[in-house]
């Protein structure tokens, strides 16, 4: 990898909006790299760092492109040096802190799952309308607030990111308490589009969408 | 909406490939068609139907030409004949019968998730190393056995999905045993590549990569 330019990262390229299929696929890409210093890899080429991925070397190359310049043609890329400027790209080399709004079924799993804690994140507290049977579904250490609290709770904290999962008719008045707390970006895992202002960020994650498309795979003829 | 057309659904463009893009939108024009249907309209134009999607009505056009001739210029789209024709579509104007594998925090949640039973999914049976634990965890009648009983419980019955939710270890060999099950169609929760055959679909759904790409968006500066 060549010695960092002067204009790096997310300054290299400010008038042109990166794509957010980029945006998801370097995540997929850190983790790929995460795996190959793992295994004491020092350099990668983009095809190596494609294929397990399911991806084209072309894409690779063209999405690490829109950030810098981070391989050297013929060697390929630094495997830490570009996980490293991933990191922060990302923004997953600092601490990102999350709250879950609606600790149901779903919202207790997401509450206790180990793929958010093993990748840096952390939980900073739960909310939900009956937060006593929410604990006893979660069994986690995250504090577990009423979710009348949630602005005596989080006002003067930074919240980077919400995790959404309220039944279909609090969704919108949930957000927009969320929103007013600051709060710029929400996965959200209620069947409901979100009214937001220009500066946040809503990812939908419907899981019977999943289901119902998947559907459209497995029919005979 | 005019009659139905001679070549028509799936048959109308056999040798073009629809775009896995083009499959996941299907089931929002479904459920926002259900909507229009419970409000009794009987007929929407694209653009109406694109708005509440966040879509613009050149794309859903173009999606829903891909299956056949379903709108009239001036006119726009039947509600209750194109949300017909879009489940036939999706294969979910019948039984679709899902089983899920891996009933920890996450599975066992996926396991009573009421989103999918709303949809008309079927969940026949769930799967796990623990199973009784795994049903105090799930509180649901839906029957859970050991994951060793896999060929066992589901020789000889038709399972259309698999919801992978076990640990990264066991994930290869579990979607190994289903694929030899004749399940075509996996929705895994897993964030592991799985290597399935030619004619075996698989959709991931990774929740820390969605974090860490959202964690993108809150960076200040």
């Amino acid at each position: 990898m060549e010695k960092r330019p002067p204009t790096w990262g997310k300054e290299y390229a400010p008038h042109r909006p990166i794509p957010e299929a980029t945006i998801k696929r370097l995540p997929l890409y850190a983790r790929a790299l995460q795996l190959l210093e793992a295994q004491r890899a020092e350099k990668v080429s983009s095809a190596e760092l494609a294929r397990p991925l399911g991806l084209n070397s072309a894409q690779v190359r063209k999405d690490l492109a829109l950030f810098g310049q981070f391989g050297t043609p013929g060697f390929g890329y630094q495997v830490t040096g570009l996980r490293r400027e991933l990191r922060r790209i990302l923004g997953t080399d600092r601490e990102v802190r999350v709250v879950l709004v609606g600790a149901g079924n779903l919202g207790s799993a997401l509450l206790s799952y180990r793929g958010f804690l093993k990748q840096g994140f952390t939980m900073l507290a739960g909310f939900d309308v009956d937060p006593e049977a929410a604990a006893v579904r979660a069994r986690t250490s995250v504090p577990i607030h009423h979710v009348d609290a949630l602005e005596d709770r989080l006002t003067g904290r930074r919240v980077d990111i919400a995790v959404l999962a309220v039944p279909v008719d609090a969704a919108q008045s949930i957000t927009d308490r969320l929103v007013e707390l600051g709060v710029r970006a929400i996965l959200n895992f209620v069947p409901a589009r979100l009214a937001v202002p220009p500066g946040v960020h809503v990812r939908y994650v419907d899981l019977s969408l999943e289901l119902e498309s998947l559907s459209y795979y497995v029919q005979d003829g």
